[in-house]
């Protein structure tokens, strides 16, 4: 996978928890996943096709995203309960539709599927592919959150 | 959604279980998904896009994912490990690839993302959409399987 692609991500990720969620995310630093697994507690999963295809899991830690949620809504969201969960498929649909705009600008035109939401405890995810896959690990005050995202050129 | 659009699924889930997994694939009842979460313990994701955009979701319980491989494989396997998440990855990009084919046939075409694989004990799956998703729910001898489409027109 071109590198290229990764900072539309990065830069997506860091706006949209921002306005919406009212949480400072940092990212760490990008790795190649190879034997590692993503896990979390909730997990928005996008499909991506188009010039090529791809997918987007954005996991977050149960603490980080009833935070982000709790910011979102104004109120303290104590559980995982349908409001968390479509506040994650809110979440991952507009930073992969932000991404895919800035891929746009650098010629790659992907569309993006009906996004899916895993909740359940410590679940694992893993990009099928024998393509390159990154991940993105994010920090914010409040817990972790991992991007992946894998593209076939 | 047309409802059309669900045979395809059908007959492709019992043809890829048949071929790959020697196992018979009973559907029951397709439902209309409303509050009800699909749940499994290994579920095969794969999003669609291109006329319209949609996605999949195929989860399996411990039982019925370990025998179908058992059966692919020759080999009794009694874990879920990279293995069967990989077959369980297959088996759900077979069902998606032969059901795209037939759904060209009546005119929709789509694209498929690359599949995930979410793996964790009784883990929920939710489409994020405001249109229907469709519930097919099917049994084998060694337990049972749920697949979920759903498609924004």
């Amino acid at each position: 996978m071109d590198v290229r692609y990764i900072n539309p991500f990065i830069e997506s990720t860091i706006h949209v928890l921002k306005t919406m969620g009212s949480t400072d995310a940092r990212v760490g630093k990008p790795y190649l996943k190879k034997d590692q697994v993503a896990k979390g507690d909730v997990s928005g999963i996008i499909g991506l096709a188009g010039d090529v295809k791809g997918s987007i899991s954005v996991s977050f830690k149960e603490e980080c995203i009833l935070n982000i949620v709790s910011n979102m809504f104004g109120e303290k969201m104590t559980e995982l309960n349908d409001e968390v969960k479509d506040a994650a498929g809110e979440i991952s649909n507009m930073i992969s539709g932000q991404a895919r705009q800035k891929l746009e600008l650098m010629g790659r035109n992907l569309k993006a599927s009906i996004p899916i939401v895993i909740m359940g405890k410590n679940h694992t995810i893993s990009h099928i592919t024998k393509d390159k896959i990154i991940a993105l690990p994010f920090m914010t005050d409040k817990g972790e959150f991992t991007i992946e995202v894998s593209f076939e050129e």
